[in-house]
């Protein structure tokens, strides 16, 4: 599987007429090789793959690597000055790609100064590979987004009088370790009241507030996949106002699952939730994209939004997740993940999206 | 407390005849202005302070952003292309100056490209101040670590048979946000027996090994501010050999906490640790650093490290973490945070490192 990757990886040195590709983002690395660790770099040729990491890792890296790599020792080593020149063959290797949506002006200057190798911008390669799904990695997710249903269903369990946002937010985490995920994808938002109407609230110790929307945003990470999912609630009561707000954000998103597909731009997906809510008179309370793909990293290619003029293609699992807020009052946002098939899309999510009043 | 580090940050651009900062890197943006959110930008000239953020953010921006700033909406705008020429009076802004260690390459390219401004390498201005604790962060720090501390006394209580590794993990970041912080600091270690002996092990669904190491290496996000603690205890029973290893760390740790002082070097201090583990015959089992700033960020400067040239200065808050690692058997860390005094350090922790057996 790894080999596979790579091996479609090194098959753009050449376009580029690059002799290697030294990737440093950690996403990537574990795409590339099932390492976990937080420091490593790979540096991939034609012939050979070296993977560099310091003595922290030796240990994991013989578990845990796979793709055909040997391991190079850069404890307390600088890429320029010390690992190229000890790889065997390295002076070999004039052109060399980088990431350059990952590697820091500051770096890309210790780069530039080594006279031996010419340091060259890659943009997106492996993120482009990691965009389409194989049948391993659906698998996953599927699996993440599972634990994170299961999860959120035992929340609504949870929510009564006295218990805060806060609180709810840490059972997310917990419940996921406690299931074999390695924790949340993302710093879970759950909010509630007037909290709700910015995107991003987080979460506070507030008691959840009565007849107003208390929305969770959540996701775990299991198998070093991600999952991702939003449920506005009603606490108590919901008034008329925010049924009819509901049912817009709803019809936006199921709008979209009937008719997203392979070939549609992500300005197009984006346009049909925007069309919608705008129709209904709510346009500039809808701030934010309708999605982003979602794999090993919960924001990854493509975007579903009014610049994207990326295509869909099948293997795409990208989220769904219109929004209407109001400022100060309140906000509701519904987002399940879609895989893009080869005539359509599944929609990954199993809970149904009724308007649920609890408590 | 946010205008008067703005101010001191703003004394370093006529040195280098710059017009205006752009600070990019989020735990910057939140020490100079206390926002939180996940996307951000300051613009800083000597007369005006910009806050560019998008519609998500700007409820939070109004109730959160202190230190005189005015908010610009950069809602879908590209900064060169869009913001920048939109700014009053940011044409007059010919020499700008970026965050080198924050932006990459990709980005660096985007900005190279417009005429109307030059964008200038700066590196770690924002992070020198940060090095430096004032009273009010030395008190949230302190505030971080004992919350820490508690939950790892809690822990203790319930290490038994059949508790996993992601039990005892789960536990941190759940008894965190239940006491009103954000969560954890990073991913906890939780590493029992064999998975001790890597010092960035993670945690697993095994059961604690009985008669070896159990490290746990843990921190907290409370109030903006890290917590880094390592502790390692025995499970049922400690041998000989452990024993005497773990006095060699400790021993280690102790004599950095009575030494360490300002204008000593990084180096210098890890050379203290360093020096007595590796006279016990254990030099190579101590393969990474002995330790690192912590604040906004749970890694920051100073290093504590063979290649650090790094001056400590009061108010500096850093880790002291020797440890010593056999490969395949296991490992034993400890790690306190010390703040470097005016003619010494304080231990920031309170817990003692006598030798536990648990169980």
């Amino acid at each position: 599987m790894h080999d596979a990757r790579i091996q479609r990886l090194l098959k753009r040195l050449s376009g580029d007429k690059l002799d290697a590709l030294l990737v440093t983002s950690l996403p990537n690395i574990y795409y590339l090789s099932g390492f976990t660790g937080s420091t490593a770099m790979l540096l991939l040729t034609a012939g050979k793959r070296w993977f560099l990491t310091d003595f922290r890792y030796h240990e994991q890296v013989g578990k845990q690597v796979r793709g055909g790599y040997e391991l190079f020792d850069n404890t307390g080593k600088k890429l320029v000055e010390d690992v190229l020149p000890g790889l065997p063959g390295a002076d070999k290797l004039k052109r060399i790609g980088f990431e350059s949506d990952h590697v820091t002006h500051a770096t890309f200057e210790k780069l530039s100064a080594d006279e031996s190798h010419e340091f060259c911008a890659t943009s997106g390669w492996v993120e482009d590979l990691r965009m389409v799904k194989d049948e391993s990695e659906v698998k996953l997710i599927r699996e993440s987004v599972l634990l994170n249903e299961r999860i959120f269903s035992e929340l609504l369990g949870l929510i009564g009088p006295g218990v805060t946002e806060a609180d709810l937010a840490a059972e997310i985490g917990y419940r996921a370790m406690k299931s074999g995920a390695l924790g949340v994808s993302f710093s879970p938002i759950v909010a509630s009241g007037a909290n709700s109407s910015k995107p991003h609230a987080g979460f506070s110790t507030q008691e959840l507030a009565a007849g107003a929307p208390l929305t969770f945003d959540m996701g775990v990470q299991l198998g070093g996949y991600c999952s991702d999912m939003t449920r506005t609630v009603f606490y108590k009561d919901c008034s008329a106002e925010w049924e009819q707000i509901y049912g817009i954000v709803r019809e936006a998103k199921d709008m979209v699952t009937a008719q997203l597909k392979p070939g549609m731009l992500g300005r197009e997906a984006d346009a049909i939730a925007r069309g919608h809510i705008a129709a209904a008179g709510h346009g500039e309370h809808f701030g934010h994209g309708l999605g982003h793909g979602v794999g090993i990293e919960v924001h990854e290619g493509p975007r579903l939004a009014a610049p994207s003029e990326q295509k869909l293609a099948a293997g795409n699992v990208v989220t769904n997740e219109p929004g209407i807020y109001l400022p100060g009052e309140g906000g509701v946002r519904i987002e399940d993940i879609l895989l893009v098939t080869a005539d359509g899309c599944e929609n990954l999510n199993t809970l149904p999206t009724d308007i649920q009043v609890i408590g």
